[in-house]
C-alpha cells in the first residue's frame, strides 16, 4: 500500500492546469501519474481521448449481481496566479504543519487520492471483494468539462451498468461534520464585450465626446443587482426551487457562526437576498458574479487612453429548477436593453451547467423509485461517517457546481453521493491553496468503511 | 545656412526613446547633434544635467533692451513599436512625395528644426539682429517631463528675464489653417482601488453572502456621469471658465465636419455636454474619463472567482479656472460617499497638470497688464501667418495638455505662443510618422518673420 501524502506531492508536482496550453507536459505527467497509480492496483485502465484532454477510465469487473460504483475525479487543476501571492511555489508541494500546500491540494488531487487510497486499502484487505469500480477521472473539469458531454454520449451505456456515482468534490464546513451533498448551484458563464471607438484614443484630443466603453460597461453592471442583494434581472428568480422545511432544519445544525465567517472573509458586511442568512444564500439562492473586468491601460502609472474596448465576465450560479439557458437570455436581454447609446454590445458565451439536486431515503421528498443500492451506500454512509468523526453527516446543498453530476443524471440515470473533504481554508481556486493531511487520512478510511458496507464486507 | 530637410534626417537617425534604458546611445546622439547646431550658430550652449535626460540650454544674448524669446522644444521621441508596421525603418528618415518618414519627424524634431533652420536665417540676414534668444530643448517631454520642474526651481530666476515662449508642438487641423493655441486642458490623475473579502474567493463556495469588489467598482464609477454627458460630481463645473464669444466664433470658423468626426471615430452618437458639440466639448469642456480598469480573471474562458479586489484609473481634462487639487478632492469625496457598504477604499494619487490659457491682444478677457513684447509677437504672428498661408491664425483652446506650458506661467510669469506645425495624418506616437516639408519651409519662413518682427527687422 503506497503512502497517500506521498503520492499526492508527486501528483502536485505535475503542473495539470488544463485551460492554458503552456501546460501541456503538467496535464500529460498527470494523467500518467494516474494511470500508472491505478494500473498498479490492478485497474484495467484506459485513456479515453477528447477534443482537448483525455479522460481516465478504469475499472475492476466482477460478477453483474455485484454493486458497481462509479468513482469520479479530476486530474486537472486551476491556473496558479497571481503567483506573486503564493507563499511557496505552487506545483512545489510543501508541508506547513498538518497541511499540504500546493496547487490543486484540495481540488481535486488530495480529495481524489483520499477515494484512491480507500480501493487501495480495501483491495489489499479483501483482493476478492464482491464490487465493482470505475474510476472516471476527466482532465477538463476546471474548464468546465467541455469533452464530458461527448464522452457520456459515447459511454453512458456503459456506466448506466453502474448503481451511483461517488465523489470528493465537495466542501466540509469544519474538520467535525461532514456534508453530503444533497444539490449543486448551476452555472450560466458568459463574457460582455462593451465597444466604443474604433480604436483606442487620446483623452486629450478626444475626451468628452464619446462614452467612454468603460463607462458604459459600469453603467450596465450597476443596474444588475439591487441595494438588497437580489439580482435585479426581470424573471430571474420565477423557477426557483425554495428549499423544502427538513433541508433549512439541517442547515441550521451546522450552527454557522455569521460573525467568523465575516471575519474569515475580511468583511464587515454581509449582502444576501432578504430572507436568506449568508448561509441559506449560498446554499439556496441563485447568484451573479462578475469574475473579472479589464479594459484599457492597466500598467504602473498612466497613460491618459480612452479604450475601444472593456470586457466583463458574468457567471451566475443557478439553483435547482433554474436553466442555463434561460437565465442566460433573461440577463443578456436586460444587458441589451439598458446599454446606453454609443458602444456596441458583443456577448461571449462560456460553458453552462445544470443544477442538481439527490434527496436521501426517508425524506419527505425522496423519490419513490430511488435505487435501492443507493439508499444502502446512503445509509452506510450515514453509519461510518457517524463512526469515524462521531457524527452523523448532514445533508445540504452547496453553493458550488460541478455541472457534469446534473449531465449523468440526465444520460445515464445514476444519482451521486458527494461526499466533501475540503475545508473553507483550503483556499481553492486562489493562492496558497492546501489540504488538511487529517481530513484526509479520516476521509479515506470512511470511504473505505462506506465500500466495504456497500460490498457487504464492512 | 544649413539645409533644414538634411538636418532633419540627420536628427531622426538619433534613436533618442527617452522612456527605454536601451536607447541611451540615441539619446546622447540626438542631444550632441542639436548642442553642435547651435553651437555652429554663435549659441552659447549649456546642457543642464537632471535626474534623467539633460535640458540643452542656449542662449544668444544681448543688450538687456533687447526682447527675449525663449524656444521650447524636446530631442526625445515616442517608441517605434510596434516595428511591423512601419513600411520604412523608423531610424532611417526617408522621404515619399513632400513627407520625410521617421520617429519624431512631426513629434517634435521637424517642427522644432523648423524654429531653429528660422533662427539660424534671421541670424544669417541680420546677424546684429536686436533679439536676444534662448533655445530650451528638453529630452523628458514623451514621460512627461518629470525633471522640468526641479529644472524650473533652478532656472526660473534666469528664464523669467524673458518675454515670453514661443513653441511648435501642437497640430494644425489641415495644411491651409494656422492654429495658435490659446489654452491646454489640465490634468488630475488618480486611482481607486476597492477591496472586498481579504482574498480571492469561489464564486460557488461564497457567491451571494458579499458585494463583489467589481460590483461596488461598477455602481460607484456609474454615478460619476449624467445621462446628458456631464459630470456627476457636486461643485465639478463650479470654476470652469465659459469660452468667451469670440472664441467660439473662432472655433466656428474651423467648419468641422461632425459626421466625418464621427466616422474617424468609429462611433455613431457623440456624447457631450448640453450646449457643446463635439468640437466644442473637446476644447471648452472638463471632462472624468476611465482610463483602465481591472479586477479578477481576465484571461480566456472562466474562472468563477469573487476577486479581492478591482481598480479604476481616473483621469479629469480640466478646463481654466479648475485646480486638481480641489478637482481630485471632490471627485474622491462624492467616490467616497457613493460607495456601497462592505468594500474598502483605496485613492493612489498620479500626476497633475494645471489648465492654462492665453488670450491674445484685442480680446474682450485680454489682461489688461499684458505684457507689451506678448503683444507684439502675437501681432506680428498674425501678420505672418496671413503673409505666408492667406489667412489669420484662429486662436483656439486645444483639448490636450502640456502641463510644462502651465508650469512655466506659474514660475516665471511667461506665456506661451503655441504655434501648431503638425498635421493629423502624420500619425503622432503611431507607425509611420511623418512630417510635411512643404508645412515644415512654410513654418520655418513664418516663425522668421514672426521673430524679425519681435526685433524689430521684419
Amino acid at each position: 500500500m503506497f503512502d497517500p501524502v506521498e503520492k499526492l506531492k508527486e501528483f502536485i508536482r505535475h503542473p495539470s492546469v488544463s485551460t492554458d496550453p503552456k501546460f501541456h507536459e503538467g496535464m500529460k505527467g498527470a494523467r500518467e501519474f494516474m494511470v500508472g497509480l491505478l494500473t498498479s492496483m490492478g485497474f484495467g485502465v484506459e485513456v479515453v481521448p477528447t477534443a482537448k484532454h483525455p479522460i481516465i477510465l478504469a475499472q475492476r469487473g466482477g460478477d453483474a449481481s455485484w454493486p458497481h460504483v462509479i468513482i469520479y475525479g479530476h486530474y486537472d487543476v486551476q491556473p496558479a496566479d497571481p503567483l506573486d501571492l503564493w507563499q511557496t511555489p505552487p506545483f512545489e508541494p510543501t508541508i506547513r504543519g498538518n497541511r499540504l500546500y500546493g496547487r490543486g491540494a484540495a481540488d481535486n488531487k488530495g480529495p481524489l487520492l483520499a477515494n484512491v487510497a480507500a480501493v487501495a486499502s480495501l483491495l489489499e484487505k479483501h483482493p476478492k471483494v464482491p464490487l465493482r469500480l470505475t474510476f472516471l477521472i476527466e482532465g477538463e473539469e476546471e474548464m468546465g468539462s467541455p469533452s464530458f458531454h461527448t464522452f457520456l454520449e459515447k459511454y453512458s451505456g456503459r456506466l448506466k451498468e453502474a448503481d451511483f456515482v461517488f465523489l470528493s468534490d465537495t466542501a466540509l464546513p469544519n474538520e467535525q461534520q461532514v456534508i453530503i451533498t444533497a444539490g449543486l448551484r448551476g452555472l450560466a458563464l458568459f463574457d460582455v464585450i462593451v465597444t466604443g471607438a474604433k480604436g483606442d484614443l487620446h483623452s486629450g484630443l478626444h475626451g468628452g465626446v464619446l462614452r467612454n466603453p468603460i463607462q458604459a460597461l459600469a453603467e450596465i453592471c450597476a443596474t444588475l443587482h439591487l441595494p438588497d442583494g437580489r439580482v435585479n434581472v426581470p424573471g430571474f428568480y420565477d423557477d426557483v426551487t425554495e428549499p423544502e422545511a427538513w433541508e433549512r432544519a439541517e442547515l441550521a445544525k451546522l450552527k454557522g457562526d455569521p460573525k467568523a465567517y465575516a471575519e474569515f472573509l475580511g468583511i464587515d458586511t454581509f449582502y444576501t437576498p432578504p430572507g436568506y442568512g449568508p448561509f441559506e444564500a449560498i446554499r439556496f439562492q441563485p447568484t451573479l458574479e462578475f469574475n473579472g473586468i479589464g479594459g484599457g491601460y492597466q500598467g504602473e502609472g498612466t497613460k491618459t487612453v480612452i479604450p475601444s474596448k472593456a470586457f466583463v465576465k458574468i457567471s451566475c450560479r443557478l439553483v435547482p429548477g433554474q436553466r442555463p439557458g434561460k437565465i442566460k437570455e433573461l440577463v443578456i436581454a436586460a444587458i441589451r436593453a439598458r446599454a446606453p447609446k454609443g458602444v456596441k454590445l458583443e456577448f461571449v458565451d462560456q460553458h453552462d451547467g445544470e443544477p442538481y439536486v439527490v434527496v436521501p431515503p426517508g425524506r419527505p421528498n425522496t423519490p419513490p423509485d430511488q435505487s435501492p443500492v443507493l439508499a444502502r451506500a446512503f445509509r452506510a454512509t450515514d453509519a461510518a461517517v457517524a463512526e469515524f468523526w462521531g457524527r452523523p453527516p448532514l445533508y445540504l446543498r452547496e453553493g458550488g457546481s460541478v455541472p457534469i453530476i446534473a449531465d449523468i443524471k440526465r444520460m445515464t440515470g445514476l444519482d451521486s453521493i458527494m461526499f466533501g473533504l475540503f475545508l473553507p481554508e483550503d483556499n481553492l481556486h486562489a493562492p496558497n491553496e492546501s489540504f488538511n493531511l487529517d481530513v484526509m487520512r479520516k476521509g479515506s478510511a470512511t470511504i473505505e468503511k462506506i465500500l466495504a458496507s456497500v460490498a457487504g464486507v464492512g
